[in-house]
């Protein structure tokens, strides 16, 4: 049942933007984050929920979609997400974050894919921007934005060889493949 | 559902040793990984498995455990972890893994949950030691041990205010108590 989630929980760039979120769903999913193991239990992730229009425009544009895709330059009007919460590190309780935000991360995109949502974590930040557009204190350093909406793609997965590239593609369908590494490719045999 | 698992999920110190993992298990879980999402899809995670006696006392001294617990050095012999999963950051695939190994040991621990299992994601190593006993190649980055196990100990969680400590502790009873931060302190209102 893990597994049906996460081979669910794709990396979705493309949503029902018309679908809203509710406050109440993301403080659903930052709940389970609250819940999730920290560094020495420091807990120094803070978060920013956006489920507004207005507020999701202030975000997107600080967002960097889909590297290996040159064509293409992130969701159209239409079909851009839905909400977002903006995962910050509190200077003042760590200077070092560890995979705090990952822990984090992986949970509420979890979460979401239950909820029949999905999302995608965006480490590619305008983070000058995104500091100016919602006036977040220098105290938070800017870690992940997560992009969360009603999936409107299709996504497969598909192995790779240790030598082929793991650069995922649009097909002429629109069809995301994403090629993942094997598990004999990724499990030391010492 | 996944708030059951997340729940659960607690970083279990203390084990039923006796009660073996078998590598089909740890395979199952690092398959979980496998998925995942990571940094421009690079995927440059890699794993060392472990469960047999023999390799668990190759590990076991190269970690350190619970350092709030001033007047405990780690499980005994008996309550120590059954297995180990060994994250590795392939450093000719990235110089840089992001959260990447977050992502992955929330996904494996919640995998070790729903099978009955939990573990606990170690961060403070001996890498050097670790090097040697498993003669792990330069090429490699010791990221993270997740300890894993038939867990013997029970965890409760609890609020924490902001100025209050963060500091787990086991009372008097062996239970281990966990203060969390609460929803209200870690959602920024801006």
């Amino acid at each position: 049942m893990i597994r049906e989630l996460v081979l669910k929980n794709r990396s979705y760039r493309r949503f029902k933007q018309e679908e809203s979120i509710s406050t109440e769903t993301l403080y659903d999913l930052i709940e389970l984050a609250r819940h999730c193991a920290s560094a020495a239990n420091l807990q120094p992730l803070k978060y920013i929920i956006s489920n507004t229009p207005e507020r999701n425009e202030r975000i997107f544009p600080a967002t960097s979609w889909a590297g290996y895709l040159e064509d293409w330059n992130g969701p159209e009007d239409g079909e851009r997400p839905s909400a977002y919460i903006i995962i910050l590190g509190d200077t003042t309780i760590s200077k070092n974050f560890f995979c705090d935000h990952g822990i984090a991360a992986q949970t509420i995109l979890l979460g979401a894919v239950e909820k029949g949502l999905g999302g995608c974590m965006i480490g590619s930040i305008d983070r000058d921007l995104l500091r100016r557009n919602f006036l977040i204190d220098e105290r938070y350093e800017i870690l992940l934005v997560l992009a969360l909406g009603k999936p409107a793609e299709k996504i497969v997965l598909e192995d790779v060889g240790p030598e082929e590239s793991i650069k995922y593609y649009r097909d002429a369908e629109g069809v995301h493949h994403v090629p993942k590494r094997r598990l004999k490719d990724i499990i030391l045999e010492i």
